[in-house]
């Protein structure tokens, strides 16, 4: 099988792959801090126009964290507290990579698995896949941070009836409670995460990178300084804006530069 | 009909029953004030899981408040004042119990019954319940902290929707507005609410208390303390933490006892 | 065709039109502009109880700002500034009018249209329409409080969906991703909105002022004044007060005034 963590590339879409298939993708310590390595690397990667994040295999994206190895590295407070900082990384490795990120989704997607999914911008799964996040069957909690990504994404009340039941539900109830954003045919996932995001990949990157920091830093409370308001209209008078405007008004396709 | 506050208990799952079917259980001041005290009472019951908090009889969860007390108790601004006060001690005596609370909703849930109901963490109703807040009929408003509640429920558009149209509407718009988790057919609608309840008190119950504290406290925007963040820690280690990975790995029901 | 900003006048509900039917409505420098005044002067009119805002003809709401005046208009960093307060004025207007605001949508509502539509406090839709905001196609992006108040409405992740594929997409969808706050029959927009005007004009109109300062004023994370908590009491008290209790009790439709 190779590496537990993979990554792809096709001209300016690259592909990260959880490569634990004999264990459903489950995410082992080294696996947490693979993924935020390798987010960190490729956000750096000027060429890049998007990023998929998937399990490798068709039964899971990933059922979360690696239970096998608490007794060795979270059995106390003190290691759940360092367990709980590789988890954080990870997660804001994802939000801070300047490139949109799609989470593609086949099968199981728990506990960590679906915390991990919730930092990717886009989600989109198969029919069968299966979402939750048991972790009161075995008696630990999300932390603050993950607890507020799963806010933002589907709301107090539903972040707390996902974490208080303990179920694990199906796809549309996961599309119903906002969880994921489509759900396509089992067999489709892949081509309509490609296709999605081919589309994301056309859009101009400077819009999409600076959409991205400005729909996270509104998460933030903190007042925006003068700077970070006037930071949308530095993409005007770019040779990118020029090329947008002159492919709109002659109704062809734009290709974009980054600049 | 007895008492206008019913609390009854099996095991560890309490049943509080607004008890004025005469009235469809419209909310007295009375009323208000033995939501509040049952409520801290039963929170500080440690041998508690969950809370269902329901009408007495099919016909209504309650329409609100009993405005034929309005002439001599909200007819001027300074009773409104402490009328308002009084609803909101029931209001927050919902949300600070440590336990978690379900409304179990048939029928009328209308204006300050919505309102209370909104405050449980789970709102579980029947085909023909109906909802809204028509308080622009009766030229008053819903305070802050109540309007507050709604839209951490439903967002704030559809909660202004709501207030300014002052339309009643049935369970399916419901559910599709957020304000309920789940619609069932009437008669399903205690069955599915202790079956909801029993999936509660089965978690642990550390875990459903921190995860219920976290969730309302991120609704504050000031920042976390580091002590804050290190709750989330407190369960490793715990023997109910050990008794949940046992279960886990032998693949048997846990049995928690909030230690 | 007339004036590019028409204003029509029934009783206590105003109709607001976008009038360059030519350009589907598209929004130039001037529109945008008469958009605020328009706003600012039927706020100001206490007769009135609901304002409707809406494109001319059957095939468009708005395309968003008219790209054509770009190249004179919004070219470089200082220009796309000025352009940026011009909208910002347009749509602060509408949530800033205290009389409650309908979107009426029938056909195309794409960027700054689906953005102006996005103030108003509801917004009712034909099967046929069509939304998105595809600027990425032209390197430009929403600035901040643009993308706060499709945020507001649609939560942050689905926000960035529609900002990240730029798709264009149909009204079921948009009611699922929360846009819209209803979907009716291309044929019954018309009836639809002005039902639902009626709905709201018919309510107290201290009530719906009140509730519409509040939603709004509770987006501001700043703590509440207590002159701001004691707001929802001075209703009551009022003569609009005493006959909305009197119509209850009696069982008929209460008259108001907004006194």
């Amino acid at each position: 099988m190779g590496d537990i963590l993979l990554t792809r590339r096709e001209k300016d879409i690259a592909t990260v792959i959880l490569n634990r298939p004999h264990k459903l993708n489950a995410l082992s310590r080294e696996l947490w801090l693979r993924v935020g390595k390798a987010m960190q690397e490729l956000s750096s990667d000027e060429a890049l126009r998007c990023i998929v994040l998937r399990g490798a295999g068709e039964k899971a994206f990933s059922p979360g964290a690696d239970i096998s190895e608490f007794s060795a590295h979270r059995s106390n407070r003190q290691q759940a507290r360092a367990y709980g900082a590789l988890i954080q990384e990870a997660m804001q490795s994802i939000r801070d990579c300047q490139h949109p990120v799609i989470a593609m989704i086949q099968g199981v997607c728990v506990g960590g698995g679906l915390e991990l999914a919730s930092m990717c911008d886009l989600r989109i799964c198969g029919e069968s896949s299966r979402f939750g996040v048991p972790v009161n069957r075995i008696a630990i909690t999300m932390a603050y941070p993950e607890i507020r990504a799963l806010i933002d994404l589907v709301g107090r009340a539903t972040a707390l009836e996902i974490l208080l039941e303990g179920r694990v539900f199906g796809s549309q109830e996961a599309k119903a409670k906002g969880l994921v954003t489509r759900v396509v045919a089992d067999g489709e996932v892949e081509k309509e995460t490609y296709a999605t995001a081919r589309r994301i990949a056309d859009g101009a990157p400077l819009a999409n990178r600076l959409h991205k920091r400005f729909a996270y830093r509104l998460l933030d409370p903190k007042p925006l300084t003068e700077a970070e308001v006037d930071q949308g209209f530095e993409i005007v008078g770019t040779e990118d804006h020029r090329e947008g405007y002159r492919a709109f008004l002659t109704k062809t396709k734009p290709r974009f530069k980054a600049g």
